[in-house]
C-alpha cells in the first residue's frame, strides 16, 4: 500500500540533530510540522501510540491535535466532535492523555492507563476502557480483535494511525525507540499511516532494545531465551516505511514524577520478603543468586529493590516490565549483574543520571516489547521471583488490582497476572489497612471476599504486609484464611476476620459445602459498611 | 540411593504376558503381591499415582491397601489409624479413589477429583484439597511446594512413594504408560520407593507417547513444538530402576464409564459455536482447517466434537487435555487430521473399539504430560481455539468453574485455565439455567457476580448458551453485561439481570464509580435467594 505523503503547509527547516538521527535522508522529505497534522485525524478513527508507564510515548502530535481541537472549539458541537479511540501499550504521560481526556476526546482507550481524568472519564461513563494481560494486548491488536467494530479504512489494520517516538531512525529505516518498547512494534504494524516524532532531546538509544518479529499463529515462533541476557532480536523495528506519512522533530522530555517515596511499612514489607527468600536459599528451594525478579511499580518495590542493594543475595538477575530509581542504586551496588524489561520508568533526576552515565549501565540492560517482556512462556521458564501491589486480597488469596469496591477502575491490571500466575513464586505485597477521611485504619487490604477479583487463589504462593508473611505453597482454603488473617491482617481487623472465617466454617461445614467457607450474605460487608460509614469495622456478623 | 526390595511373603510366578512386557529381567526378580506390599504404606504418607481422568491409574495395589486397612480395622483407633496424603495428575477411577474417601484414608488430595466420596469428604472438612492449574501441579511439586510440612523421609523426594501403572517396562528400564501420561513423569522423579503395576490387560500402547525431560529453573529448557504433531521426547519414561521396590502384575480395567449423552440445549450450543468459527473463518481471522482445538469433557464438547465431525472444517487439528469417544468419530469423519492429549477418557466401548483399532489411529495421535500438553507456552504459541463449560458466568464475564454457592467444590479447576488463559480464542459454554428440585429453571448459570472466580473477565472471549452466542472481544465492561444478558441468559432471569445492571449503572455513575457497575449489597442475592427459596428469582433488587 503507498500513502499519499501529508500535504504542507509551510515546509520546516531541518535541524543539525534531527539530520543526524534520521540516517534515511528520503523520509527528511515527510518532515512536518505538528499544527498541520492535527487536522488530518477524523472522529472515531482508531490511533496507536508508542509509550509505557509514561515513558517513550508521543509529545508533540497529540498535544497539536488537542491544541487544534481547543482552539477550534470542535467539542462544543455535535457536528464537528472529534472523539477517538486510543490503544498505547500502557500509561503515558498526563500532560497529553488527560489533557486529551477533559477535552473529551477519548471515546475508548485501552489496556492501561494512570491518568487522573482518564479514570474519571472512564468512572463517569464518557470512556470505554477495557484492562487485558500487558503480554495479550499487542496480539489480541494483531489478531484484529480489536476493530471488530470499525466500519471504516483498510480492514487488515486495524488502526488508522500509529504516532510514534524515536530516538533515531536508521538507514534501512528502522525505527529506534525511546526508553520504553511495550506495544510499538505492534501497533506500527497495525497501522495504515505511520507519524514518527523524533525525539533530539534524549538520546539516541541505539543497543538498548531487542526486537523481535511478532508473528501470528500457525506461524508463532518459539522465543529462544534462556538466559535473561539472550537477545532474540535486533536493535531497531522494522516498518514499511511507504506508511510513514510524516516525521515531526520532538523536543519534549518524558513527563516521569518523582517515584513512590518509601514508609515505614514499606521497609517492614521489603524485610520480610527478603528474609523469606534467604530462607528459600537456605533450604535449596532458590539459588544464592536468586532467579530473575519481577517487582511491580510503587514504594514497596523501591524498599524491596532497595533492600536488595544491601542485601545478601550476588549476581542478581531481573526479568521485569519496567524499572525504577532504585535500580540504579542495585546497579551500583554491583549486586545486579543484568536487568531487562519493556520500560525505565526513571524520575527525571534518575534520567538525568541514567544519560550522562550510559556506558556504565547500557551492557547491564536490555529493553524489549512488552509481548516478550511478560510472555508466560519465559517467564514460566525463567522461574521468575514475582512481586505486585494489590488493592485487597481475600482470606483464601483471590486479589483484587483494579476496581476499587469492585466498580471504580484505578489504572487497570497491567502485566500483574502474566507475572504472578506464570513466576515459580508468586508475592503479593500490600500494608495491611488504609486510611479514610474517618479512620486512620478504615479500609483492610484483607477482606472475607475480594470485591472484584483479577488473581484467583490458584495464583498466589505468597501474601505479605507490614504484619507479617503467609506462605501459602501446598495449603488448602481452610488452611490459608487463618494464617494469611494471623499473619497478614492488621490488628484492627483480625478478630473481625477470624470471627467470619469460623462462622462460614460453620454454616458451610453444616450443609456439606465447607471446601472454601462463605457467608454470601456478609461477604462484601466489609465494603457496604465503607459506602456506608467510612470504615470497614463492621459492628457484628449478625 | 539403593533402597531395600520388599522381602516376599511369597514369591509370585511369573506369567508368560507379564515377562513379555517387562523387558528387563532383572526387575522380574521385584516381583510382588499387593497384599504383601499394603502393610508398608505408614500413617501419614506422601503417594503420588500415575492417572488422569480416571485412566491410567494404579488399581491392583491401592485396592490391596484399603482391603488391609479395612480387614484390620485399622481406622477404628486413632494409634492404628491411617491416612495419607496422595498426589495424582487429576482424577482416578472411583473404586479406589472413593473407597479409600469413604474408608477415610485421604488426609490431603491435590490437585483434582471427580470421586463423589472424595468431594463429600473434602467439603465435610475430612479431606484437605487444593486444586491447581494443572499444567503447574507437577511442577509446583517437583519444587518441593507440596512437602513443605513433611517431617520424615528425604527432603529432596517430595513423595514417600510412587505408585504407576505401566503397559511395558523396556529393556533399559523405562516405563511405557497406560493410556494416560499426566504427572507420572514428575511423580516417578519425586519418589523415595517406586511400585510399578504392569497392566496386562490391556495393550502395550508403546508409541503413543510423547515423554520429555522436565527440568526446573535455571535449567528449563523451551518446548520446541511448533505444531501439533512435532515429538519432543521418547516414547518412555526414564527412571531409577533402583527406586523400583517391587513389581505388580495387574489385570484390571481403566473404570471408565459412559460418556455424556448429548441433550437439545448441547446441539443448540453446538451448532452457534460452529456458526461462529465459520464467521471467524470467512473474516479471516482463523485458517479454513481453524487452529488447534481445545475441548473440556461432558455432553457439550461431545455436541460440538460431533458437530465437526459433520462440520465444514477440513485437516482440522486437537490439541486438548482429554479425548473422549466422539473423537473416534471425528477421526473417522477424515477430517480430523492429528490430536495430542494427555489423558484418552473412552467409554469402556470405546476403548474395545480403540485398542482393536489400534494401528487405524496410532499414527494420528500422541500423549504427553501435563505439564506440556497444557503447557501456556504451547498452547499460546499455536493459539488454541478453547472450550470449557463452568458452573456460571456471571455479566462481565468472570467465571466460576469450581465451587457451587461459593464454597462447594465440585472437581477442581483442571486445566481450564491452562487453556483459557492462553488460547486464542477463550470460549466458554453453559447451559443458560439448570433445575433445581422446585423450579425447572432455578438456576441461571448467568449471574451478576460469580460466587467463585476462577476465570477472570480478562480471560474469555465468548461466551455461549442455548440461547445464543456473545462475542466479547475488544468490548468494555459496559458493553460486555447487557451483550450477555441479551445473547446468553435464558429468557426467566433475562429482566431480573438487565435491572440488576442498570441500577449497578445508575447507582456507580453517580458516585464516579462506573467502570464495572455493580450493588455489592446484592451482588450474591441470587444465591441467597436460591439456599433461602430454592431459585435465583429473586422478587426484587430492593
Amino acid at each position: 500500500m503507498r500513502v499519499t505523503p501529508i500535504l504542507r503547509q509551510s515546509a520546516p527547516s531541518i535541524s543539525a540533530a534531527l539530520r543526524e538521527r534520521v540516517r534515511r535522508p528520503a523520509l527528511l522529505k515527510k518532515l512536518a510540522e505538528a499544527s498541520d497534522l492535527a487536522p488530518l485525524f477524523k472522529h472515531d478513527d482508531y490511533i496507536g501510540w508508542s509509550g509505557f508507564t509514561g515513558v517513550g510515548y508521543p509529545k508533540t502530535v497529540p498535544t497539536a491535535i488537542a491544541d487544534h481541537v481547543e482552539a477550534n472549539n470542535l467539542q462544543a458541537s455535535p457536528d464537528t466532535k472529534k472523539k477517538f479511540n486510543l490503544f498505547v501499550g500502557a500509561s503515558v504521560g498526563p500532560e497529553v492523555e488527560d489533557r486529551w481526556a477533559r477535552l473529551d476526546m477519548i471515546a475508548r482507550r485501552y489496556p492501561h492507563q494512570v491518568g487522573k481524568d482518564v479514570s474519571k472519564g472512564i468512572n463517569a461513563g464518557r470512556i470505554e476502557f477495557a484492562d487485558k494481560h500487558l503480554s495479550m494486548f499487542p496480539q489480541d491488536l494483531t489478531y484484529g480483535y480489536y476493530n471488530l467494530k470499525k466500519k471504516h479504512g483498510d480492514p487488515k489494520k486495524p488502526l488508522d494511525w500509529a504516532i510514534v517516538e524515536a530516538t533515531a531512525i536508521t538507514e534501512d529505516g528502522k525505527i529506534v525507540p525511546g526508553a520504553s518498547v511495550g506495544a510499538t512494534p505492534e501497533i506500527l504494524q497495525c497501522a495504515e499511516k505511520i507519524i514518527i516524532e523524533v525525539n533530539t532531546l534524549i538520546p539516541n538509544l541505539e543497543g538498548l532494545h531487542d526486537i523481535n518479529q511478532s508473528f501470528i499463529p500457525p506461524y508463532r515462533q518459539p522465543y529462544l531465551i534462556k538466559h535473561v541476557k539472550d537477545r532474540i532480536g535486533e536493535p531497531a523495528i522494522t516498518i514499511d516505511t511507504d506508511r510513514i506519512v510524516a516525521i515531526v522533530e520532538s523536543r519534549k522530555p518524558d513527563n516521569t514524577g518523582p517515584n513512590a517515596p518509601e514508609s515505614e511499612d514499606s521497609r517492614a514489607i521489603a524485610a520480610h520478603l527478603i528474609e523469606f527468600l534467604s530462607e528459600e536459599v537456605a533450604a535449596d528451594r532458590l539459588p544464592k543468586s536468586l532467579l530473575p525478579l519481577q517487582s511491580g511499580i510503587g514504594n514497596v518495590a523501591n524498599s524491596i529493590i532497595g533492600g536488595l542493594a544491601d542485601g545478601p543475595f550476588e549476581q542478581v538477575q531481573v526479568w521485569t516490565e519496567v524499572l525504577q530509581d532504585t535500580f540504579i542504586r542495585f546497579f551500583d551496588s554491583g549486586k545486579l549483574s543484568f536487568a531487562t524489561a519493556t520500560s525505565i520508568k526513571f524520575s527525571p533526576e534518575g534520567f538525568d543520571h541514567f544519560y550522562s552515565h550510559w556506558t556504565e549501565y547500557k551492557d547491564r540492560l536490555l529493553l524489549r516489547s512488552q509481548q516478550v517482556a511478560n510472555s508466560p512462556e519465559i517467564i514460566r521458564r525463567l522461574g521468575v521471583i514475582a512481586m505486585n501491589t494489590p488493592l485487597e486480597v481475600d482470606i483464601y488469596a483471590h486479589a483484587n488490582s483494579t476496581n476499587a469496591l469492585g466498580s471504580r477502575m484505578l489504572n487497570g491490571l497491567g502485566g500483574s497476572a502474566d507475572f504472578l500466575r506464570n513466576a515459580k513464586l508468586s508475592i503479593m505485597h500490600t500494608p495491611s489497612s488504609r486510611p479514610t477521611k474517618t479512620d486512620p485504619t478504615g479500609i483492610s487490604c484483607i477482606v472475607p471476599f475480594a470485591s472484584h477479583i483479577d488473581q484467583t487463589e490458584h495464583d498466589l504462593d505468597v501474601v505479605v504486609t507490614e504484619q507479617g508473611l503467609a506462605d501459602l505453597r501446598g495449603l488448602s482454603p481452610r488452611e490459608r484464611a487463618p494464617l494469611i488473617i494471623e499473619k497478614c491482617a492488621h490488628p484492627d481487623y483480625k478478630d473481625l476476620l477470624h470471627e467470619y472465617y469460623e462462622r462460614a466454617l460453620h454454616e458451610c461445614l453444616a450443609r456439606g459445602a465447607g471446601h472454601e467457607p462463605h457467608m454470601l450474605r456478609n461477604a462484601f460487608k466489609f465494603h457496604t459498611n465503607l459506602m456506608e460509614h467510612g470504615t470497614m469495622k463492621v459492628k457484628s456478623w449478625e
